[in-house]
């Protein structure tokens, strides 16, 4: 199999293996489904900070350090330093990353595809590695509620009514090592998304204005690979919710693909929608982030699924591009997770 | 010599091209030094859209298009098509660039550095084209004074003082192909930068916030290529005009570099200070971008310049970390580019 794979996938002919993973989840994280899952729960909002961004970047700070120290603690001969950090998050000018990683002392390569930054940072990191441009690399994200409602909503104060389609920013960084060797789980596969704008101009349905995206890649992902969704395990989304998930299974099979037994979707796997009152479900670049290293990265790792595809999902829009009339396009980036 | 060199620097063994480049202005950067270089100048702040941030997405469709354009009608076996996109702007959320690029229905690696961002795409792209993962890729960015003032200072009709050291955003957006062969530019080295902060909080003085910057990566470029000032024929930041050079030639000189002779830069060069009234110079992610593509790569392709060092420079700052009283941190890209 060559390299370059088809319209837009790219196929790891010696695939990086993600050598450690570490997540650390706000408080209403650690109280859903997986929370006995995270490495760490920050019980305090701000983190001990001044303000939700810097309580953000101290979360970021916090995942790097501990994915970077797992990475080390490994037995065998050892996984190298980090030579470069793969990081974005949703904040104007990714503040959360900039003072976030600037204790780490890395080189930064700054990303930003809404919530679907992780996505990007492990397939930029994977290219990395198998390039051989680094021998381990770092791929970071992060979201808060507070840091996210600030942006792109109404002060929390004002206590705004959120529709049922509207989700829930979750509070959290997840962080991923990648390197030749010394994992149990490796990237085989990477299609790089396409921004796909189906007019939808509803920023408090974001799963409707990023499953058309979600779709169009899991089709290019499929055919330009020639598989079937029976041939993995789990597709999982990043952040539809309940609200996208539907849309999404309708447009696939439009397409020809009946996802339905495969599909899962972090920001539903993440929050119990009754008990927690999140609607639609979770969303941010952390909903993904920490669903993949504390819930679905086991299970590729013990081998209980073989090969997955993990498909975080972000909104492209801005208050200035909102405010302005403009639709919210979306964006989603594939990876192949396999055992090994 | 290895891949990896050095602490945090890349060599390329098959050196990526620059085999296309288009610059698309505005009026002002038009009446500049560099104007009748630019490929395209457009009169209308507006571009033909209803917003300034339309406009700047306007500028770069063209310049993508221009850039893919050229390569289609270079002589020889021809440039295979371009397959992935790497972009990024400085706007909030990147909206610029997702609104931009959507209708040329490439995958897309959002990507933020602030004015730093076309090194990060050139060095990505060039990561990727010799790793065997596209043919032929874009690096493209883009800003717009509007825009950008509207996201980072006051509203036009106030008419704010701007004190001397305050910089004048550039109006406009560059791009770049590159594949294996068919230019008379390589890329030969990067040394992607790390986060600097020197804890400098005045906003209208980027070029004291970025200069340690572009100190710390210049200097780690020439360390880990074992190289001296004189090796290259000019050493070029992207926008830290002239209060941010003074400052960058006395830090280097502290670290034992004297690049006074070698140094230039695009914030400098793109407009006339007196006659524009744009105080310590020009910035934005386009200033080092179509000065690159109008005035330094014609001296490489050319032949009058052997190789140089580009190297943008980006300040890291939002309005939410600047008003919660943040310093503004700085990073640069180097980009090594040799004729060829």
């Amino acid at each position: 199999m060559d390299t370059i794979m088809g319209k837009q996938s790219i196929c790891f002919q010696r695939p990086p293996q993600i050598v450690s993973a570490a997540s650390v989840a706000g408080q209403k994280e650690g109280e859903g489904p997986l929370g006995a899952l995270f490495d760490e729960i920050e019980k305090d909002p701000m983190a001990g900070q001044a303000t939700w961004e810097e309580a953000e970047s101290a979360l970021q700070k916090r995942a790097a350090l501990l994915a970077m120290e797992k990475a080390r603690r490994l037995p065998g001969p050892g996984v190298p330093p980090v030579r470069y950090l793969f990081s974005g998050d949703l904040l104007g000018q990714l503040i959360a990353t900039s003072f976030g990683v600037m204790d780490l002392k890395l080189p930064l390569f700054g990303l930003y595809g809404a919530c679907s930054t992780i996505g990007e940072a492990l397939m930029l990191g994977a290219m990395t590695v198998q390039g051989g441009y680094s021998e381990a690399v770092l791929a970071l994200t992060s979201s808060h509620f507070g840091s996210a409602e600030k942006q792109f909503r109404f002060p929390l104060g004002y206590g705004g009514q959120r529709p049922k389609s509207a989700t829930w920013t979750v509070t959290g960084s997840g962080a991923f090592v990648l390197s030749d060797s010394g994992g149990h789980a490796k990237i085989t596969g990477a299609t790089p998304g396409r921004v796909v704008d189906y007019g939808v101009k509803d920023s408090m349905n974001m799963g409707a204005c990023m499953a058309p995206a979600a779709c169009d890649t899991i089709c290019a992902h499929l055919e330009d690979f020639g598989r079937k969704p029976e041939d993995y395990d789990a597709i999982v989304t990043g952040d539809l919710g309940t609200v996208g998930q539907k849309i999404l299974i309708d447009l696939t099979a439009e397409r020809g693909y009946d996802i339905s037994a495969q599909h899962q979707d972090c920001g539903i796997l993440i929050f119990d929608p009754e008990a927690q009152d999140t609607h639609s479900g979770g969303s941010g670049c952390a909903c993904s982030a920490v669903t993949l290293a504390a819930y679905l990265l086991p299970k590729i790792e013990s081998g209980e699924w073989k090969r997955m595809l993990f498909v975080p999902t972000g909104a492209l829009l801005s208050t200035v591009s909102f405010n302005e009339g403009q639709s919210v396009p979306g964006i989603a980036h594939a990876v192949v997770i396999e055992h090994c």
